[in-house]
């Protein structure tokens, strides 16, 4: 631990670090492992971990002044404008010259707003959403989706390889990290329902589960979903995981973004209403993969 | 070739295949090449290497007379019921003893109801649909699904595994393989829209699918149909591969089947819907990938 000082001169640049949850905590610590010098701001829930190896900010004002690179992980859009132009917010410091790195999964319009804010007081910005939960977190090998300048992206590749083990840069607008994110979360959601509904047909005739899911693995119904959460419906294990609240963000996200954009997305408006069915039923926090539960109580639509 | 005589000794069982269309042929070839002797019913449509190295009999019910195991690789359950009990059908043959093996991806209630009849005169009978297509076919890697007793099955096997490198018994109930094969059709199919619709989000955002697909395939929502239909999309290639009235088929027997099981599968309509847009617009004979064609025109629900 360290108190706040003004900016040190070290070859490589002092990162802030705003959002230190289940998610961020350790991927603050694989910057520190990675030999970053990191600062965030002073709160009581800071792991110890956190507290005994980065620069402690009195705010997040203080993070922002002292470093050069400011990370954000944060749980919603309405958080990231918080920590953004809130009081006492990022954007009380002086920000230009510096780079945003918004490693949130956040709305991609709200994230085209800020960035524009930001960029025009001379920072740079660039949305860099991840996947991978908490165990690629603890590993450093998420994937993260950037979106924002080649400049923006180049000056945060090697904090970025700290992170994660798949990093795209899939385009230069700001905002297409978190479309890029978004349209991963319909896939996955998609790819659990088809799972969900094929699994309750088989069941409902007799058949067992481990020999289909067996049966399918190496063939064209093949994927990621039908192995890790095949395997949870399988064995009733629907402790998160990644939690259905959350999921449902994300698919709302993308209906939001879907209308704005014209897009058709039917079968992930489907998803988004089973994962509303699952909430009604007291599944917030039940792991996604629980929309089998849906699913094998049958005759929703009859 | 050889003309159709009375049943050889010989240590392996001699078999009959009917349906040689572009499965049928190169699986009953794959026999041949396995050391099986194999019985066809003469056709004008026979490719000549299966004339040429196959036994040929002067009709259906020939076929079913000098084999002891029967397999059956037809288009649809209509086919399977005529060629079973239609007029020259293999039931005019002494089927006492014999072996039928369905290997068509045909209603599992009308497997059912087949199979009870073949075995109240003692024939034993296993539905063993597979998945692969004809490239699966040429090479000998299909993936089997089998329904039926256990003695049904390991009488078959030994044939099975000529055709298939991934060979399931996935129950001892009659129909627990085509069930087994809705369900692989309906996964494959909702992996499709979910990549169809996330790649007409991205695009509309103006990122590159190139992009997306690469850093997707490592992750969460990674899974043989991103990685193949995911690459025709890309490159807009909707050439069949297989054709779009098939997999609506499909999905058709999956509703079916749903219904008389009260199973919900909510998802599984909305891309049936979907292949019936496709249909309507002349796409019959395009690729299922092509799914990507109806998402990427937009706004279908608005």
């Amino acid at each position: 631990m360290e108190t706040c000082l003004s900016q040190i001169e070290t070859a490589r640049p002092r990162i802030g670090f705003i959002g230190l949850g289940t998610m961020g905590a350790p991927m603050a610590l694989n910057l520190v492992k990675a030999g970053f010098e990191v600062s965030v701001p002073d709160r009581r829930s800071l792991p110890s971990i956190v507290r005994a190896t980065t620069t402690i900010c009195s705010d997040i004002a203080d993070v922002a002044q002292t470093s050069e690179i400011i990370i954000l992980m944060l749980p919603d859009t309405s958080d990231v404008e918080n920590v953004v132009f809130g009081p006492g917010g990022i954007a009380a410091a002086d920000l230009a010259g510096k780079l945003v790195v918004d490693m949130s999964s956040i709305s991609p319009q709200a994230t085209k707003t800020i960035a524009d804010q930001l960029i025009a007081i001379g920072c740079q910005y660039l949305d860099a959403p991840v996947s991978g939960g908490q165990i690629g977190a603890k590993a450093g090998t998420l994937t993260i989706m950037a979106g924002g300048s080649k400049a923006a992206f180049e000056r945060a590749k090697p904090i970025l390889q700290a992170l994660g083990k798949s990093i795209t840069h899939v385009g230069e607008a700001n905002g297409a990290g978190q479309v890029c994110k978004i349209a991963n979360q319909m896939i996955v959601a998609l790819n659990i329902q088809a799972v969900a509904e094929a699994f309750a047909l088989v069941s409902r005739f007799g058949i067992d589960k481990v020999k289909v899911r067996e049966a399918m693995l190496g063939g064209f119904a093949g994927s990621r979903v039908l192995d890790v959460h095949g395997q949870r419906m399988i064995e009733g294990a629907f402790e998160p995981g990644f939690r259905i609240a959350l999921h449902r963000k994300d698919l709302r996200l993308a209906m939001h973004v879907a209308e704005t954009l014209g897009a058709s997305i039917p079968a992930t408006e489907v998803v988004e209403q089973l994962f509303t069915d699952a909430i009604d039923q007291g599944g917030s926090n039940w792991d996604h993969s629980a929309l089998y539960r849906i699913a094998e109580r049958g005759n929703r639509f009859t």
